[in-house]
């Protein structure tokens, strides 16, 4: 596996019949894009056809893609669409861009490359952590927090006609959206890659990715770890994604310590259950605390609570990662946390080198400049 | 014609008297513009006198620039200030960006030139397309949606004083504002090029310039084209526009096809009588569409009708874009339409080749792109 | 003195015990900075021992820095940080970046760095003109006008965590925040060079260096000067920082123009005279203006008065400079402004060659340029 800053893009165009005039079949692509591959042998011979100077017949590089490599990334759209083999590539890509950022600034790999963030609502970390990666490989980035204003309801633009008009002035779009399955309908809209950067209640899957990915660079392994989630195990998409994705690795361990009010849902534990995943319910942290790899916990989120403000005072109140925690927690172990965080981890932990939720955040930045290279210049 | 990284810019020094310091001459140039050529002459002598390292002196572009084209760029104010032979030199700049934009990823035409998009009001999707077109070229962007804070009610800064400030951020500013006449107010400031993108019910010179772009590159021609207005004619200064700059062109012909409540206005009318270009109205959108080359669709503003809903639900339903439309429509007929679209096209138009509003909304990248080109360096 | 483009970055490492890991050591450093030098030696040592790659170690560039110049810039927090062999250093620099944005376009100085404006309240004027030295100095940028969300009430991130969450993503944060005292906390947590871009009724040192560069631009000096300040003196932090940096200069006098309510306080007045900085009251514009270098006039705050809208009309009104000031004032001296101003000096004063302010502003973007480039690459 190398890098290269130009590598060729091969276009999907859409499903079509042979009479499609060119303008047709990538009104919106500036060069061939890697999407869609499947649908690759038909385009080529369309694109032959109608004569677009088409990179990929000029190549053989599809060919090595889809042959040496057992998947072909489209689109980043939920955690799941991702099996053990493709995270573990994805992971190896992340380690190369973390050796980029720490040793190559001004890398030029994604010189000429635009990626549009089109959110339809604010999310200042999300949002800043997807720029910083693409600017850090040399790309440009278009910028709006204003998306909302694209589809508003006095105009009524459908998210499908927004996503045709922004494709056309980039090469790859970043959405959050506040509505589950907004990411799919992109996705299958777009002729130029779609990453979801959060929709509604629905998915963050990259969130889940660089969870995922700090578990195996804190403790070395997936297979065979302790994992306890702690908090608000009802309402965070974070750990329902991360207990899917870790259900794929082999002898994984899970504990749920959280408030009874937003407990562990039945779905996961089934789910779990169904792949042989032991887990356990405790109500006792720190027991759970000196048996496993990961202490993973969480905001118990009061926009949730209502006007039930004393169940959400003694939910918040319930289980703290502290020096009580710490102390009984193993020297290999590791504390984390998606952020923002208020008082369930004290401040006093921070300092401790267990604590590795900002480098957990850090990691992020890994994971997106992978998938932004992946996406965009293939492997 | 040829392109360069970079040309020489000349400066536009403002009136100003022999004994003027340096410093006030280009208080905030960074380099010499070709802005305001006019005062060319008068401007040379000053520089000359007062030491300016004057990039204008040591080379004859200036020269070849007035002698050998028809025109010098300065601002884009208004679709009228375009004449028939500044149109075409446009369009076939456009060309060549569509060539760089597909063809040329990282192109560093504009490298180490920086736009300010100073925008009053959010508009989204001219802004991204602006930014796109600066960054495909190598440009940089500085960007605020939020530029009524500079002259907020509460502070009170002159729309000029903000100008000066701006100005020396930047090597060319492209402004949306809410007041019309804010434009060319800015670029009677400006000691560099000013884009209006909209100034309130006034002018949106770069949607008229990126219509008529895309009917030459659809239909192949401008002259002798049948073009029918559909929707809102009263209101929307797109059509309005479009009616002003085809009446350049000869034995173009005019169908509108609107509400009783948004007829055409009699200005236009008048205008185009004046200028003997032949119109009529119609209520029959199938016989104009089996007649014309463009069916140019409108949006019917719903934000224009307030509490008339009644007057407004009947306008909207009255000439929809659908199959039986698109059945009479002649084969090298389009359908196009400004964006954004709510019901007056219906959704299965979309995949016919004739439906070119989306490639309408990407000929609009490439028209700023050489509108950008033109102010910064030129032809 | 000279600049490079890639200076090494000597990394600045939290206080530690030996057995800190590596990743704990410089969790978020992207290669290492020049910041904390004064825990530089500790640092060398504990990176050595952990393994980091060190670029310090591999050059004896720091020793350099520290050798041959007065200090050593690492946060940019407030004016009173300068002294008179810091800003003379700081000036010199400003005057080599007036070099390069006016005939080096496309510089690449700081290319591979990236800024993130954390701006907690908008202020567009003052985030463009950094973004704009940025990006003259082929840097890049993150920006959010929108920092609050970070710490929003719901969620209730403190400002440490978020500083610790974008020092991930970024190079240098550049951060205006509603509360004074902000600056200083963002910079005791951050690893990277944290500038104070406002804080609250704080701090504004940038402002203050531009002022007094403009000083020194304009006059020639600032020993000896005599410098009328106009307007409303109790309020603005830009009148109150200017009589500090300037208190360090010899002979110089200042005359205090202000409507009684907005007077200047008792604590700058009794700050001068323990520096014997010579200082007078005066009521007569005319004649304070007949015997100033510098009239820097201020806007009067209107939000300061509240309800008491016939005093703010009445000191509004008291001292505006016009044509009548003009008259009276030398032909070696100069108006000046912080911006935006309203009518306080009256619009046709600006064709005066005297009226500094325009150019004021623009002298921000060369002090920005200058502290961008200390900061992140060193003298």
């Amino acid at each position: 596996m190398h890098m290269e800053v130009l590598a060729p893009k091969i276009s999907k165009c859409p499903d079509m019949e042979p009479s499609y005039s060119k303008s047709i079949c990538c009104p919106n692509t500036r060069f061939l894009s890697i999407k869609k591959s499947s649908k690759g042998e038909q385009m080529k011979n369309i694109c032959q056809r109608i004569g677009i100077p088409c990179r990929a017949l000029k190549s053989d590089r599809r060919n090595s893609f889809s042959a040496g490599m057992k998947f072909q990334l489209d689109d980043v759209i939920e955690a799941q669409q991702f099996d053990r083999d493709t995270l573990n590539a994805i992971f190896e890509v992340a380690r190369d861009m973390e050796n980029i950022e720490k040793n190559s600034p001004g890398s030029q790999l994604l010189k000429g490359y635009l990626m549009a963030t089109l959110f339809y609502e604010p999310s200042t970390r999300t949002r800043l952590s997807f720029e910083s990666a693409m600017k850090r490989l040399g790309g440009e980035v278009l910028t709006t927090e204003n998306a909302r204003e694209f589809s508003s309801a006095a105009k009524g633009e459908t998210l499908e006609d927004t996503i045709r008009t922004v494709e056309g002035y980039s090469d790859i779009i970043v959405m959050r959206h506040f509505e589950s399955g907004a990411a799919r309908r992109a996705a299958a809209t777009a002729s130029i890659p779609v990453i979801n950067a959060g929709d509604g209640p629905g998915q963050h899957p990259t969130q889940a990715l660089l969870d995922v990915y700090t578990i195996e660079r804190e403790i070395g392994k997936l297979d065979g770890i302790k994992v306890g989630l702690v908090g608000d195990l009802a309402n965070g998409r974070t750990v329902r994604s991360l207990a899917y994705l870790l259900a794929k690795y082999k002898d994984v361990k899970f504990y749920f310590v959280a408030p009874e009010v937003v407990k562990m849902k039945d779905d996961i534990k089934e789910y779990l259950t169904s792949k042989e995943v032991t887990w356990e319910e405790s109500a006792d942290l720190i027991e759970v605390a000196s048996e496993c790899d990961v202490v993973y916990q969480t905001r118990i989120q009061k926009e949730r609570f209502g006007e039930r403000v004393e169940l959400y005072e003694e939910a918040r109140g319930k289980y703290i990662v502290n020096q009580d925690v710490l102390k009984v927690m193993q020297s290999h172990a590791v504390v984390m946390h998606p952020l923002p965080r208020l008082d369930e981890i004290t401040v006093d932990v921070d300092a401790d080198s267990r604590a590795a939720y900002f480098r957990q955040a850090k990691n992020g930045l890994y994971i997106r400049m992978a998938l932004l290279k992946l996406l965009l210049v293939g492997w």
